[in-house]
């Protein structure tokens, strides 16, 4: 059975492993105050060319999103977010469960809209009602977003325009962001974002990594007492040099995105097959997920062979579906599922 | 340097490490629904002795007893524990953030009083104003406590009979239950812990694993829809199977109390060499936590050769400390720490 | 200036202050323990037609419902309702800072509609992914709504079967609930809220009360401990006794009803001077909130003479608005508004 | 039945409920925009002496001592209490349920000593653990206390000199305060608690209105964006100027005091004749709240004619009571009250 289920099925990229290994051994102190976290901070707000930045590293995107949300916000505060977002579906009400509300605004190809972002906040100050309303304390976006797609270089300037004119922290829950920045026609560089966005995350967890997620931001003063929040939230690794030593190897000679490539070139190689083959995307995505529309013989016969999502409830003639590619899926794999992708001619008598 | 700050100052057990790095390639579906994980809950319950239990794997100890105290009390209760609890001192209010409120009985050598616990249950229903008060919803302890002791079988037993008749779960901490489990004289198996306990965690972080506690129940009717929850405190790990590999592998030929065995005699070791060169105990432990009380002036002189803490505030003349070992210590080091202590006459003119 | 912007800018009926003048030297118990309670109680499970059922008495609306919402999910759980149901907008993220997301469904007229109910349920529980999501633990639903509209029989009882199916708490806020029932045409009465509702309210503060809102519910096990909950919200008055007065004599010969009758009559009469001077309805409300579209010239001129609310930013030529009246207003204060209001020929050209 | 339970037994001062009636069918618009409440706040602004200040009205001591905490504390933080405060003990866990935990301190005569605050504050930054540990944000006290003490002037500048060098708010819970400021021999006034503290509240509920408390603070910075906070508790009153009208009237020709000072005596009169009839006092209050230690016969027999609360479980031979007064308490209760009394040759052969 081949797997594209999702890209994060196999262990760490073996340069990682291979540092855990050779440090195994060594004896630190906890909680990240030990050499090798010291080294990953540094490497990482290197690449993003940030001065007087801070990252914080935690094990998972979840916890991550949580943790950074409750530091951003007040308690009169909620976070305005696409309804597709992560926050808003698939983290079990995690955020509100720190008492603060997802404020919902319409998805477009899975991004925020920044006009859209810039009347919320308008309107909501318009009369004296805002204070029997949660007041929009932060904007949260994802890149890659849950759809696979990004953000342009000009949606996010506008973007952060927008929400430092309003005073609204803006975050980047980059959980995929290798694969976007490894996109070969994105025109956003991890500097692009480190200097737009307050707070961001740059995800280990897909992208070459056990586990673990860098919290980085090039304004330190919007999340004060952090260390204390990020205990309180569960999301302190005792051993924490387990985050440092993964996340320096990462973030030496480039290897975050050397790994993320071969994921890309891989979801390439699925989407100009599908598309050749005569099916339709579903949504057109230049990242390491890859959307079509199935009709429903083909997914069961498929299905046989790989294993894959459905996105959304099965329809009565085709259903749309997501195939994942990574850092570790193998060319064989790839070819393999190829191979069995029938070809049909035409999908216009559905 | 010779370091005895904590018992998670290494990696994980070369054991473990090799199973992890034989398995890392391997794709398995998230979220802990992978074979690794469903062997090691096998392995679990098994060495517990339980029919129809439940296991679940989550990362550290603080999110442990915050995702499983949130899942066992209603809204209105709060959780019984000694002042010297972790819950209470060393979580930065994680129960609390949650909603709970930790409501605190004297410790006796780091143990609640079965007798106490009673009294204060019969006690806050005496009357009406019960209704005004949060309700004991639940018994913390933890076994090895914070100050290293251990309960016995009897105490055990008795705290567990008027739980039960108040019905009102009992949930112990193992965050170093090996070390617990490992020591010679003791009468308390993990066998007994399991009937006798409604939940409890077997620690991984502190005993062979890079991380993972093991929660356990044998009423898995007293924490439903446990899933969400876990999600929801950002407790679930994406690539669960590290948890289920590595658990899988310290319950696999005894391991998990093998290389607990090991810390114990270091730190039986330290014990004997710290009372026959004429230092005394601050607290009788006969577990991996020992504790002393040592002249400021010897204090400063084996800070120079060993890491090691401070139990509380520098005293005038003598301060107590905590050396910790674990699975991971070496002979040597303790040899070097033995050498490096000076015998003294006396401490009656301090 | 004549008033019309809400239904509570005046005290309480003359009837319940003249209760709470007489008995106001008068010793009681605190909490609700008083005589009055008991017997205001029972006069509404009376006039609900409910056996074993229970009422409870808090002060306000926002803390009715996020007490009784918390008392009624489990952690994990969130509650339906449509975007634009108080809970959701007006609240200040109260039920979010109780740590429950409210799921959003569409609005139809302000209200919701049981099939999308049950397919957000169905599709919930489609797969697995459930566990990574809010499950939909009750259904919030307003009567009238905040649009004015009413539920008819019929849709009641198609939301109850729905929720008693999937075995989801329906829940009522009836914040207006008297000038819901008293509307001529509904088919709705108090016993059938009782019987197709597990819990909802029965609004004083807009019905005659100077404050106070009474919870009834006809299956008292779904609110376990529920009076340690009002307390810890905040929501336990300490002279309770002040609630059950004035609930006591609301249900003593009808008075609710028989105010809000008052109050709907008034709000008929602004209606069709609005429809008979040529203006549209914005919102067709058959209670005691009356919304209109107004030319904005117009709306400029009558706010000279009234105040009411805006319902909505002002549009570029017309601009929704809002008329409240109550139990309270007065027959002079329609008239003179009536003759405030401009006839206009047509509004085809605007 | 003679009834000294407590403080809340009757409903409003005349003069209060001769102002609610007044002023009933009066329009207001709602949440505190009325005049009433204008002028309330400025008359409390120039009881206290405060320029600059701000005054929020609140309906419950637990919802304002909610509201205050959470709207002080970031969410690290916790609150310094004795551990017979009032949050700690009879707020069914309302200072947790939003996240925060209470940290105590030891009481004497029911309060807090200045010299522990400081220590435990200057302890706890001692070294790098606490980031592990909920830090102290803010320091609760009542005047008078749970325990009907008082807290000196010197002891009240000791505590806020402590608490600002700290850089740690000072709260004060007023519930009780003008039977406080009614005690002839008190050093302190109401300015001096505006000067001192950086919040209190004068609590309305206990002292001549039928509820409500107000919130006083001289450094409004300290509660920014308060209102929508109130509003997220529950704890915005919809006719707001309910509350207005009564502090309005208890803050106009210092009736506030005046009432409070009945209640004083009234205590004295119970006091005295207890003493002369030879019975101890549990502890030496000067405030309402009178406590006394009764043989358990005696009790029996006082509890036939009078109602009064055991101040914890009866014990074998003789109990601890407290009976409380106000400004509503009837001089004949009192003399029938002191009547019932039987004198006691001796106490010495208990």
């Amino acid at each position: 059975m081949l797997h594209f289920d999702s890209d994060y099925m196999e262990g760490a990229h073996p340069e990682v492993m291979k540092r855990l290994i050779e440090t195994n051994l060594e004896q630190t102190p906890g909680y990240g105050t030990d050499i090798y976290t010291a080294k990953a901070k540094d490497n990482i707000l290197k690449a993003c060319g940030i001065d007087g930045g801070k990252v914080y590293f935690m094990v998972g995107g979840t916890q991550t999103n949580t943790t950074v949300i409750d530091g951003l916000l007040r308690r009169h505060e909620g976070v305005l977010a696409t309804t597709t977002s992560h926050i808003n579906v698939h983290e079990a009400g995690a955020i509100e469960a720190t008492g603060h509300k997802v404020l919902t605004l319409p998805q477009h190809d899975g991004k925020i809209c920044a006009e859209e972002v810039e009347k919320y906040i308008t309107d909501f100050y318009r009369d004296d009602t805002f204070e029997h309303m949660v007041a929009p304390g932060m904007v949260y976006i994802s890149h890659p977003t849950e759809l696979g797609t990004l953000y342009t270089l000009e949606e996010l300037e506008e973007l952060s325009r927008v929400c430092r004119k309003a005073k609204v922290p803006l975050y980047l829950d980059g959980a995929r962001l290798g694969y976007g920045l490894a996109v070969e026609n994105t025109d956003v560089t991890i500097k692009d974002i480190a200097r737009l966005c307050d707070v961001f995350y740059i995800g280990g967890t897909k992208v070459g990594a056990l586990f673990g997620e860098a919290v980085v931001t090039s304004r330190p003063e919007l999340l004060p007492h952090f260390m204390p929040l990020i205990k309180q939230h569960g999301a302190l690794l005792a051993k924490g040099r387990l985050l440092g030593i993964q996340f320096e190897t990462l973030f030496t000679d480039n290897l975050y995105i050397k790994i993320a490539h071969h994921g890309i070139q891989m979801a390439m190689n699925i989407k100009e097959a599908f598309l050749s083959k005569g099916y339709s995307l579903y949504i057109d995505s230049p990242t390491n997920q890859q959307f079509f529309v199935l009709p429903n013989d083909i997914l069961d016969r498929l299905a046989e062979v790989a294993s894959f999502e459905m996105w959304g409830p099965k329809g009565e003639y085709e259903t749309p579906v997501r195939f994942v590619t990574s850092w570790a899926t193998k060319e064989n794999d790839i070819e393999a599922l190829i191979n069995a992708i029938p070809t049909i001619e035409s999908t216009l008598d559905l």
